[in-house]
């Protein structure tokens, strides 16, 4: 991105004497690995900084170095000269730590995301949708702050690209991420254990859920529409949680002549969430909207009410009669 | 790797008028990518130059570019002044191309494996095990040969490099992987479409099998143990094809507990073959040895005679027994 506000940011960060980082809530390694790379590099510079996440550091992120420093509530009495929001735009999504960002001297935003709210109020901002993650961002303002890359904040940044890239395949992988990538790796941060840690030290109720919903998987319209239920007896059966579903619809999004892939998931209450993705050609968002849920044109999502089967028949009829009408 | 054998090479190559890259049998990405790109860079040359691969292109690789110039069988009266093997050490591992390689006026390898074979009948050997993929060593190839990357080579090493990393995070990736993606992606080759073609094209019956399979995965020895079977019934009920069991045992090494993860499958002969992964702590090599088999320590294979629940039981014991032998 422009060297301009990466610039701004760091001569704020090198004025600033106690910094505050925040991540969004349902933290990501992006929103964890960039504040946490971030806190530690303003560490190295004698400031004093914490990073603020309110619903914690997700068990799959316990490998992260210090982790166990990060705040899940606001220490009463700290203030601040800076606070910056990290991977996210918008006091609400700070959980927790909304209040301190709206009573902070300087606020600032550090993201990769279209920019949504309180034009007003931010101070700062140094966002670049072109980067793959915010962790690309922060590679520049650390170099521009000239903080050495130590294995720490390269294992944080890596951390950051390898999980909002899917391991470099997703199509916001730019050259440059490559090129961050090589630094970082040089860095001593290498990408086999972070993907291992987070992607592959699943439970075995995980495995077994999965194993349960895909035995019971269906298509239709000659394979245009491929879908599968997880009741709450596959719950039982697997000793899963809710969670544990994750991930689940991209396998059937894998199927080659899907062009509408959908994970229908019975919730405690009993109504029924829905993964909706799409191969492109379908409007994903377009359909979540016809039953109040919303997304984005191959990803999207929406809650029908129970019991199970019927919103099945309902939805899959829907997607028939959609993928039916594709030339 | 060293500047020399790749000079040297190079220069072959551009003495040689006619020119063979062959693949091994059984091709994977790295394989067909980089011999692909060899080929094309030496008729960009104004050079013959022929790729032979004796299982031809698998399906998944259809959309590499020039597939369809990639030979099956020799071309009667063919001669060659070079013919190379590429990601692949020895005669027999060429197929119906191993008498063109013998009788070739030079023959030389491209390769980024442990060499093993025929040390008298190499002319020339540019082999670095330190390059997680041969298409990383053709880069060094082309790159000394001046030719142009263009898109279509951009992709045929892609590919290499994408499959033989496992999208840039098996522990063979090296800071100079993710330079020499950067290079290639900037010609115009993104992983993202590689990465769906190569990995996500599936028909709807491997998703069916894999479902089929997890949904009875079992686990003992509190989680050391966690393995799966595939019967014939299996199958059947899938409508799936043998190697649609591909990947399946990945699924298993991901449960953070699993000392050694087993996926044993019924042949059609009625034999049970087993594919067997460790965690590092036990050594799949020597388990799988006393089944008569072999592999690494981390990843082994062994045929068990059938039927299945009895091959199921002797194998489960021995791996219970020296799993709870682990401290």
């Amino acid at each position: 991105m422009k060297r301009r506000p990466i610039a701004r940011i760091a001569d704020a960060l090198l004025n600033a004497r106690s910094l505050l980082f925040c991540c969004h809530v349902n933290p990501d390694g992006d929103t964890l690995g960039s504040a946490m790379a971030l806190a530690r590099a303003a560490r190295l510079l004698g400031k004093r900084a914490d990073v603020g996440s309110s619903d914690g550091v997700p068990d799959i992120y316990r490998f992260l170095p210090e982790r166990e420093r990060v705040l899940k509530e606001p220490q009463p009495g700290a203030e601040y000269d800076l606070v910056a929001a990290v991977d996210v735009d918008g006091f609400e999504r700070l959980g927790a730590f909304g209040p301190a960002a709206r009573q902070a001297p300087l606020y600032a935003v550090i993201d990769h995301h279209v920019s949504s709210a309180e034009e007003g109020m931010v101070d700062l901002r140094a966002c670049d949708t072109s980067a793959a993650a915010t962790a690309e961002i922060v590679f520049d303002v650390l170099k521009a702050l000239k903080v050495p890359l130590d294995v720490e904040i390269a294992t944080h940044l890596m951390t950051g690209i390898l999980t909002d890239t899917g391991s470099f395949r997703f199509s916001n992988v730019r050259p440059r991420t490559f090129a961050i990538a090589e630094t970082l790796a040089e860095a001593g941060a290498h990408p086999g254990p972070i993907f291992k840690e987070v992607y592959e030290r699943r439970p075995f109720s995980t495995v077994k859920l999965l194993g349960l919903v895909l035995a019971r998987c269906r298509q239709s319209c000659r394979g245009k529409v491929v879908w599968a239920v997880v009741s709450r007896r596959d719950f039982e059966e697997a000793g899963a949680k809710e969670e544990e579903t994750e991930g689940i619809v991209n396998h059937l999004t894998t199927v080659a002549t899907a062009e509408a892939a959908v994970l229908m998931r019975e919730t405690l209450k009993g109504d029924v969430r829905v993964s909706l993705r799409t191969a492109g050609r379908l409007d994903a968002q377009e359909i979540a909207r016809k039953f109040g849920g919303g997304g984005h044109r191959m990803a999207a999502g929406c809650t029908l009410p129970g019991p199970l089967d019927r919103a099945e028949a309902e939805l899959i009829a829907c997607l028939e009669s959609l993928a039916q009408a594709l030339p």
